[in-house]
């Protein structure tokens, strides 16, 4: 039996936008696990409630486990599948990839937020829109149309903030060397939920970090690149 | 024969304060390497030249081997002392602790430079200070004493750059997991440098890095808690 994963949609079921459900999307391709992804909207949180899985995805369903948030889902697969290509490589490189996820979170998530907030409300299913905006309204303490008020500086906000991926990228083909191990997963996720909602290019392609983003649309069969999203 | 390593020194010969010198020595330490350092002044551009070993240190010399630049000291500690103490983990990490570096780099350390830019120049020795001036001046394009003139608003910058630290110190006690590897001394060298050369306290007790910089300060037989320096 296959595993389930809870996986956020828009209002095109098949337009997957959630950087914490592509970070498990793409560690599932890596342990090479067969996944059925679930759509799920931000109003169906009674059946994540129902599963005891919390109120948020990625959530997984593999045999009788059940396990949600998405750095925890990753230690899952490593553990439960040791056999399987590593997602870490070794206990230091799990250590470092929580370092990283939190960077990515800190510092690169809220550049990308003051450039796609409002695409994403846009292509929500209309029943989440009422949610999405009062949740993140609240969370902002502003409006949705405020927070990406400056594109133009969330830009340059987002240029610097990539910078020590940029120099990493320009030394080796991934940030976990000459593979791409979970963080790298963490980092792409940020730019394919940009890209999932938004026409907006964040990285020229001249950018060290535009060529990686392009092998990580590569892996898999292309996994990530033939999902619904912008040509970005 | 000992390995030698070139270490910054201040106007005191035993207070090292470099922040790149700090890396070496500890992986130095973590590899059970015997090491002599030797003190190092700006105004002995000329010695190094005459070592082929560019103008900067920490330089070490193995035998037959000089090597420049703390990243190419990690990477040849790692590669030729394979039996001893792992220094990064595997490929993985050692692909991470790239990207740690250039994030401490681009982001901690132009915070921490705010805090203590003209500290460091007040401890340097005398034939060191003009150098230290002009060419700082010329790289922040104003003053010693504008660069740091905002010490609140760099504290706050500083704080909110280590936020990814401290969120992962909060679940693990080294970045790296349960134990430290070289991208702990990276961040390390950062706080050490401050304490070497800046009454100044730069995390707050209570801070779950604070409880991380004393286990790291206790590594080794407490070679750096020994190494002169402020209480900090």
């Amino acid at each position: 039996m296959s595993i389930q994963m809870f996986d956020l949609a828009a209002a095109e079921e098949d337009r997957r936008f959630s950087p914490f459900c592509w970070r498990v999307r793409m560690a599932l391709a890596h342990k090479g696990l067969a996944v059925e992804t679930v759509p799920w909207r931000f109003s169906d949180k009674e059946r994540l409630r129902a599963l005891g899985a919390g109120e948020t995805v990625p959530v997984v369903v593999d045999g009788a486990r059940t396990v949600s948030d998405s750095w925890a889902i990753a230690c899952y697969l490593e553990d439960a599948y040791p056999d399987r290509p590593a997602l870490f490589g070794g206990p230091e490189a799990r250590g470092l990839s929580l370092l990283v996820k939190h960077w990515v979170e800190q510092a690169i998530h809220p550049a990308i937020v003051r450039l796609v907030l409002r695409d994403i409300h846009d292509h929500l299913a209309a029943e989440d829109q009422p949610y999405f905006r009062a949740s993140r309204e609240q969370r902002f303490g502003t409006t949705l149309e405020a927070v990406v008020a400056d594109p133009e500086g969330a830009r340059k906000a987002l240029d610097r903030a990539l910078q020590p991926a940029r120099a990493t990228l320009s030394a080796q083909p991934f940030l976990a060397g000459e593979g791409p191990n979970y963080a790298d997963y963490i980092l792409f996720g940020a730019f394919q939920w940009a890209r999932a909602i938004s026409p907006r290019r964040l990285i020229a392609p001249e950018d060290p970090i535009f060529a990686w983003r392009e092998r990580m649309l590569d892996l898999f069969g292309g996994l990530a690149r033939q999902s619904r999203a912008y040509p970005g």
